[in-house]
């Protein structure tokens, strides 16, 4: 994978159209927040401001009060660079349509233009964007959802493209390579330092010592016992205070043998 | 990269613990309907079935009602193979950690087992999930939120992962190759399917049954001891086999004791 520098979320004004229900608004103004977006533009919002709008903002009430209030489409995003909409479903007229979950890796490869504002239109409630609207953007984001019931709460799709684009915001220099499959590392976040093959070596060691000492080997396959029992010891990948205990653990049952 | 067949949503269930606001239930509802998942179990909801919850449901009280209401942690993810909690923070003991935005990925290439059911557990609104229930999980998934506004609604938060359930669901044609940092699973060749996190519990239980027997307990500090055994025998995915064996070698040290 390349290096690509992720995208500048300050960036994104997000244009929520004739929004009827203030608890979307609220609810979209932290969704917004939580990812890291601020930028709201509301276009003749039925009811705002609103205590319930407040209530369900929680922490995010300074979003909506800093939120621009317009009245038209042209004030909404006529100085944006790149204008998308967010749209349920294929239109008559086919228009370049954005995955919704593409959005990201789109944006922080292609997409963004060098510099000026990235519109995200959401339309109303009960019937979306109009043709206007819908005609005024760029590409229409669309959001993969089930065929059983595909109609996505508006404060939903406002989470799922801060969502998104706050993943294409993440630096993506995580070219993980493919680790063999069904084997863990410890990974870096990680308290104790991996155990050392000798380590597990003489784990191994001590359990078969314990084996002997019961006399217990299945007596159809005594050999397959042991190698699932190294397959799972390094499956594991024990760090070093692990091996510690399981060896204290061991000493401990020995010293309880009649 | 190579083409794996997207997972089966029907494989997931969705655990939200005492839930306080029907709103959040009934949006949670929704949002799991909207991206085609459909098993929902409340542990002690505080307020079941509730009006607001159907209203904020829209069109899939369907689902709230037949979600199943259970009282213990037992009974909601005792049947199940693979259990994952939702984690806004660290952990002072550090667990598997499964990002956000690579769940859909990780379960579509390596991390679901060949079979059973896969439990995703949601805390309390104000709290999250407790110690118990997290070290429950074999690994949390942790999603990418802005330090300024970390606290994600319940509904969002169970909003994102059934959306990442669903983009993994989707056919994987497209090259990501990223894997879940530290994150193991039984990788399709196994010959033995996964054990149950009941079968896990039982095995935790025989093993502290043992350390009682023996007296033996780091004085100063008894319940690391535990909670670190839990980690680990969670983070090697055993198979059935595995435990049985682990089982067998218990009994026969306990057969052994003076």
């Amino acid at each position: 994978m390349t290096e690509s520098p992720g995208i500048d979320l300050s960036r994104f004004r997000f244009v929520l159209v004739e929004t009827a229900h203030p608890g979307n608004l609220g609810a979209a103004a932290r969704a917004m927040k939580n990812m890291g977006l601020r930028h709201l533009v509301l276009l003749r919002p039925h009811r705002h401001p609103d205590p319930e709008a407040l209530w369900r903002a929680t922490n995010a009430e300074d979003l909506l009060a800093s939120a621009t209030v317009v009245n038209t489409l042209e004030a909404a995003i006529g100085d944006c660079v790149l204008v998308l909409g967010t749209s349920a479903r294929a239109r008559r007229l086919p228009w370049p349509i954005i995955q919704g979950h593409k959005l990201g890796h789109w944006m922080a490869q292609d997409a963004l233009p060098a510099e000026g504002t990235v519109a995200i239109l959401f339309g109303r409630e009960a019937s979306g964007l109009n043709n206007e609207e819908l005609q005024a953007c760029h590409a229409h984001i669309m959001i993969d959802t089930s065929p059983e019931y595909s109609s996505l709460n508006l404060a939903m799709a406002v989470q799922i493209v801060c969502y998104e684009l706050r993943i294409g915001s993440l630096r993506q220099t995580d070219a993980q390579p493919d680790m063999a499959e069904g084997v863990l590392a410890l990974p870096e976040y990680w308290d104790t330092p991996a155990a050392s093959h000798n380590d597990i070596e003489h784990l191994l060691a001590h359990i078969q010592q314990i084996l002997l000492q019961m006399q217990y080997y299945d007596p159809d396959n005594p050999r397959q016992l042991l190698t699932r029992l190294r397959r799972l010891v390094q499956r594991v990948r024990l760090d070093h205070l692990e091996v510690g205990m399981l060896r204290g653990f061991l000493k401990e049952v020995q010293r309880h043998f009649r």
